[in-house]
């Protein structure tokens, strides 16, 4: 498929994986710290926030929600990747700085997407964690920018990226010196058309047994559907990932975007209620803040 | 992209879903009965056993292993689908009376595929239940005759097909008056080429919101790799799976086809032991024979 | 993809072609006779009729439209591979008893789908050519029951079969003696929805590069959309299709099936006119009979 | 699939096509101007030239390969989006300059590839028309950033992007003033591996049905394999586009990248000629440049 030859690699199952990506590179784990909370440790860390920040009052209720029910980092996008150009495009910087604030206010670290390499300086500086979407899975400058940083990056797989491609993707974020690189399996796109992508669980395991790198699950973009997160949240925790990437949203129905894929407070809580029980049946603990109501 | 309009059917989720499988025409789940085994209730099924029929010994001893192991359903293929026709086809008619012999003598029950409409009463007469295979899920003269045995059917989705087209093959069966189906979900075909399929686990969740027949999970076929199977089956059970159906074979290296997914004897005792971990954290019990090792 | 090696094949650009299909084993391309109509040879075929055989008059004035519009051999469908069981599933065996007379009062020769193992003695007694549908290109029953007649067979790719699978369905009947193959490429499914399936053309020119059998082209199932039928046919053409199958009705609208992606009698005329410019452009013919109008 | 809504669009055969690509909002096609060369009219215009820029002498020579076989634009990389790091990257800046110099050398205007953002201002200083690549179609900071130049601007369909989105992209450019777009089919990906990707020449007659923009195929990418660029080339021209990139090199074994696709300068020649011929076939001329030897 690729016609490409990469002289640093080790080949792993048949894969070609590259120089410092792979397993063979590196015995253990790469655990990635975000203000001190460590990914792929032993325990399970959870994202949870809206789509999108919207407001200030729609972000702090949210973030409330998330950390009380168990969540320890904070998603939530300013700059959004919208298929049209007339949909709601993100509150920008803005958006970022509100993150900021309320992440503060609330004592949770955040997450946010940055798209465009002009503004990966700006969001360096205020973000914990920089999320390089789906989108921008091939988008090579943007890649290499954020590995020019010291900020950990949470990079998503593309909808119609293969593990190959996508550990190629990271290996440019880990070849600027950078390789604090959590793995974000996030759906991908195939004929099915019940769900909004197909949820590749599979990757999960594939993806540790080539890579040293942490691995975590979105099971809202994966599936589309907000009954649906629950039981590929559980079936991801199962499968063996790191943590979960959920969107979370004070009042799904008045979101701006992702409403119908979106937990309410409620639902968040029961989940991670149930979520812990899976941890443990696979040896692992869902890490929690110390004051979460689960 | 299918062009066809049918008359009786629910919308549910924005699917079609056709008149007898849609869970508007039965609130209650269905379960199925396989030599007094239900499949559907809160207890999960565990099928197991080798790919393809090889001789009596292999049998023998592999059955033993399943029936230890705590599997209560016992597969093999007699009549092979390959993709070749230089390739081993199965023991045929020969193979099927070795299945019952087997079955009898060790006590359990067990499916086999049948490929041929002219074979549906063969296979019948000894089998406890019929599979029809992922290659056959539109083949709807067969689809309408096993519909009218009155054995319970496994049928597995096809590697194309949608969630839809696999409710429809499975309302063709009910259509006949046989309403004892069991869907099985065993990868889909996509671009990704690191696993053999991309086992669908939405499809999990899906197939029970739309309708009230039990839904199981192939993990061997899904993954194609032996090593994954472990944490794709957990998955799956996590999902809300009633059941898995997983290749084993006593020794998986002289296997005549699909050793590298099969599972040892070791291996699947040792993965029995963590799905009742799993089972119960979601709620359930793994079903088991009564002197089962783990 | 496929774990199974088989032993006596040729490797064509990476590509594993069994030993029979494969154009090292026979430099000659295959002409395929159907009544005396040389399917293989400089000469472009086509075949176009409806869907299903509905009634004598539909038929009857079909074929009409397509000898005089320059067809040379008569489709139509008597058993309906359909994904609903509610659906009209064709007229059966009276059907193909009316295409058979039909087809020789006009003095067209005719091709049949046949879906069952059972009916491919009858069908073999009525029918020019037997078709294996999309649906079937992976039952190995069937394509070893077609090998085992003498009549010609059409076996259209399975909508999500790799070449390589197509091809080694096509090696199923030549293994049983009959090598009189048209292989025929109908789409295949992506992920893309705005046409029905996504008609693979770079299939022409690597089946011709892989085998020997001649390969013909279905741009009405492939695309699902009448007004999209010329171009993909011309597009076909001047790939090196040695002929077309088309979808034609005598009253569209009123059609039972695939009605919205057949071509009216004058909308067949029209492209036959043009379809002699394009296969003048590439050093073909059309064949036509003698009293067409085009 | 994907869950937003935007207000300005028709829909036409199904499709949403947003408010300016739609051809209900334009009944006239599209032409596009490059330093005086009409894409979008009756004639069929060649892009052609190198994957990358190497080198002066490389660069040289197959520009003149490329006019004297009837080439009407030159295409070639400085800036090359490469799934490994540790491939070529193409020679940047000093590739773009280079492309400029032997453009205006030989008579015969460019397009270039620009993947960043803060790249865009100096390419569009230096180039006759903008590529925004396959790989990111999705980029949305930069298509707004060539959509703010007032550069014709050559957008690739992602590998995995429906018609809808691809159309959504281009609206992205045009809804910032720049209403010079070229859409180009380059091959999309399936499950099929034989072929780098599935040249999807349906999109052809459904883009231009859709939209009033002119419409491109790129043979090479679409296969990626060299002897099946002329019959896939043919085909995109009787499908109806409005002209071909191709990827041509002075001596294709020595290429940094792509050779395998690339046509040698007299496979080039042939293709032109014989394309003359279909484009006649279908009503339409290859544009050509004066002293062209075809």
């Amino acid at each position: 498929m690729e016609s490409d030859h990469y002289n640093d690699q080790a080949i792993i199952g048949g894969c070609s994986v590259p120089v410092r990506v792979n397993r063979k590179s590196k015995a253990e784990p790469t655990t990635v710290n975000v203000n001190g909370i460590l990914i792929g440790s032993s325990d399970v860390v959870i994202f949870a926030g809206p789509c999108a920040v919207e407001s200030h009052e729609q972000l702090l209720e949210t973030a409330k929600t998330v950390k009380s029910g168990g969540g320890m980092i904070l998603r939530g996008g300013a700059f959004k990747p919208r298929s049209s150009p007339y949909n709601f495009q993100g509150l920008g910087d803005e958006g970022v700085k509100m993150l900021r604030d309320i992440s503060r206010e609330i004592g949770i670290p955040f997450v946010t997407e940055v798209m465009d390499t002009r503004k990966v300086e700006f969001v360096a500086e205020y973000a914990d964690m920089l999320q390089v979407g789906s989108r921008n899975m091939h988008n090579y400058p943007l890649l290499k920018e954020v590995g020019l940083t010291r900020k950990p990056v949470l990079l998503k797989r593309g909808m119609m990226a293969t593990i190959e491609e996508f550990l190629l993707s990271a290996e440019y974020i880990l070849s600027q010196g950078n390789d604090q690189v959590v793995l974000c399996e996030r759906g991908i796109r195939t004929f099915e058309t019940s769900t909004r992508n197909t949820l590749d669980l599979s990757a999960i395991p594939m993806l540790k047994h080539l890579s040293h790198l942490p691995v975590i699950v979105d099971p809202s973009h994966g599936t589309g559907l907000r009954w649906m997160v629950p039981p590929m949240a559980k079936a991801a925790i199962a499968a063996g990932a790191d943590g979960l990437i959920m969107e979370v949203h004070y009042k799904p129905d008045e979101a701006l975007c992702d409403g119908h894929q979106s937990l309410s407070p409620d639902e968040f809580t029961q989940l991670m209620y149930d979520l812990k029980k899976i941890a443990q049946a696979v040896g692992r603990e869902i890490l929690m803040p110390q004051h979460a109501v689960v």
